[in-house]
């Protein structure tokens, strides 16, 4: 997505900077202005008093009362040239192209944050691999701060086996899953990407200091927000947009009961991502809201190991084992007649066995025969003499 | 169901014994035959050497070069009246209605075993309780010989809760799963069934002897086989379909790879009945065949505990936690331009962007601008300027 002319300069780059300052990542009228005339103009626009909206109004007008926004991107960019950090921009090469896609989100929930999606402007980045193709074969692995011993481990494994195969591992910063993923990506020689919610130069949280010292060297610290940004709690919710948004698929290992990560796992699916759940003991609260999104989502795919993954997120036949969904699950059935009788059944509503014969195509005898065998399997429902599909015959695929 | 005049005499009693000495349970050619003529009919026809195929030929000289059919019918029934076993027939007011249901039953699979589900000819009952009430609201709890400590609690949990609400329960007689949900089920006040694969009067296995007989002074224990039938290996595979058919859902709590329990839950599934899984820990090998299960077939349900499983069988809207799928999970989707422009893809080859625009009824540069991002997002793949919908949109929902 290249904008205009002045894309990828100085001052384009200084601009974003800037904009990033005023506004969080992901809103949507200053995006949509960026994309229309530029970092440049539209920040102009914005320290002009020009507000696409009023919520813009006041959020730019409250930030605007500490630092000037230009004097704040010079002396950021000075200061990340010294702690080796760069910014990336959609016109650079090494930008991850499928982050872009977060423009066809159309979120249409209540509340600032859930609404805007957009793209990010720019990217901070600390490490020496390019960002586009570090993510290009990625997966993220994602979950709860307080996970198990079993979620540990089945991260561990899980990531792995994922790195054998070539894939780089993204996750956030946060202990548990999160650290978990680093940790084995590390272990196991891979290429590991910590999406932070503060800026790269300070990485949260402090406890995991040496873990993001490796991730840096081996892999890559990236963050929406300049460096020396503060992970305020909004933004992980932001934040996750772009775990979800940069990955092939996303892998939610553990997670309580509205936990952030199922937040994650619906930009994922709104995107049409692989959505993948492991599953675990329905014992423990660290896997509630692991089974609450198999139930509630029928799209999210139980995962058990790295062929599984791999399986949802590769090529279809690169990766995995012979295909479970075999014919020989589908020969299970109803006999034809019966068959017959139900789809000749109307979706909504109830029809006499006389009308419902001559839909089928079969004597009234025999469907009379099959009404009563279906009833009692509880496929359709008779009352007053008319017959009605039952809820589950409808359910069934 | 009811049969010709015989039915439910001492003689179509009689004659449904000696037939199920005859040839195994669920035949289907010999059930058609019962269907059509009555069961002394059709046992004199198989006496008189008329048989319906060449398969019930042999099966039938094999077994009368052992008793005389008749005569073992008489001896087994005085046999039975002194144990206090009672046979129970279709035209019985306690005859399970719901296991009729087999007679739909179309499985086209290769061996005589799976293809013959036809229902029971008769049922051999020992307990007080009327069989077609006792199952009238059951859900049957299934699963792992081997299983660890995990399932046995989570089976416990489940059928305390089952109980709690009025429903029976229902299982086979195995070590295990079996085992553990009978014991809870009792421990909780409530009703079991036993369905067992040899005669009521020997239930198998010999260590469960104790709880047995509580199931059968409690609830009830159930067979197709007349008093003194073996527990044959094949005899386990052709009572797993009254499991399925006579109960409102069947719960699979733990299951090994090719576990007995999933050829049960492909009955459930076949039947178009609740097929319920309980997730486990991904490093069990006890919860293999249960995330198999809930991979390879979107039509199981995932669950968790008794509200889940009432959720499943109960009445809509009867049980139950406010529904997980609501509209909220839906709004997170693409914008309407996109999803204007992937409508209009055809399902199978390619188009040319102005052909997309037109059906789109978009202009050609706004389709173009969208094409970029579906690209990205993965949802469209462009080659030779032709556009082709992506795997993956076409499976999500």
């Amino acid at each position: 997505m290249n904008g205009p002319n002045s894309a990828g300069s100085d001052e384009d780059r200084a601009a974003r900077v800037a904009l990033t300052y005023l506004v969080e990542p992901g809103h949507r009228a200053v995006w949509a202005l960026v994309q229309e005339y530029g970092a440049p103009a539209t920040l102009e626009r914005l320290l002009a008093d020009d507000f696409p909206d009023a919520a813009t109004r006041n959020s730019v007008r409250a930030k605007r009362q500490g630092l000037d926004p230009r004097r704040f991107a010079e002396t950021t960019l000075h200061r990340a040239a010294r702690l080796g950090a760069r910014i990336v921009v959609p016109s650079d090469d090494e930008w991850p192209a499928r982050v872009d896609s977060l423009a066809l989100l159309e979120l249409d929930l209540p509340g600032r944050i859930n609404r805007d999606v957009r793209p990010p402007l720019c990217v901070w980045v600390r490490g020496g691999r390019r960002l586009g193709e570090t993510l290009d074969r990625s997966v993220a692995v994602v979950g709860a701060r307080a996970s198990t011993g079993y979620g540990n481990n089945v991260t561990a494994d899980l990531t792995y086996g994922l790195v054998e195969h070539g894939w780089t591992v993204v996750s956030g910063g946060a202990f548990g899953i999160d650290a978990a993923a680093h940790r084995a990506t590390l272990a196991a020689g891979g290429r590991t990407v910590a999406v932070l919610a503060c800026g790269v130069d300070r990485p949260y949280p402090a406890g995991n200091a040496g873990l993001f010292e490796r991730v840096a060297e081996k892999g890559l610290l990236i963050s929406e927000w300049p460096p020396g940004s503060e992970p305020l709690r909004h933004r992980f919710l932001i934040r996750n947009r772009v775990i979800a948004a940069a990955t092939a698929g996303t892998v939610m290992v553990e997670a309580a009961a509205r936990s952030g990560a199922i937040q994650t796992m619906s930009r994922v699916l709104a995107l049409r991502r692989a959505a993948m759940v492991v599953p675990g003991p329905v014992t423990s609260a660290m896997s509630v809201g692991c089974h609450e999104l198999l139930r509630s989502r029928p799209d999210a795919t139980l995962v058990t190991d790295a062929v599984d993954v791999l399986e949802a997120v590769g090529k279809m036949g690169e990766y995995g084992r012979p295909p479970a969904r075999g014919p020989e699950h589908r020969r299970d059935t109803l006999d034809e007649e019966s068959a017959l009788v139900l789809e000749a059944l109307p979706p909504r509503g109830s029809i006499s066995p006389e009308e419902l014969a001559a839909r089928a195509g079969l004597a009234l005898r025999r469907v009379l025969r099959r009404l009563s065998l279906l009833e009692v399997a509880g496929l359709v429902e008779r009352r007053d003499g008319k017959v009605t599909l039952a809820r589950r015959a409808k359910a069934a695929p």
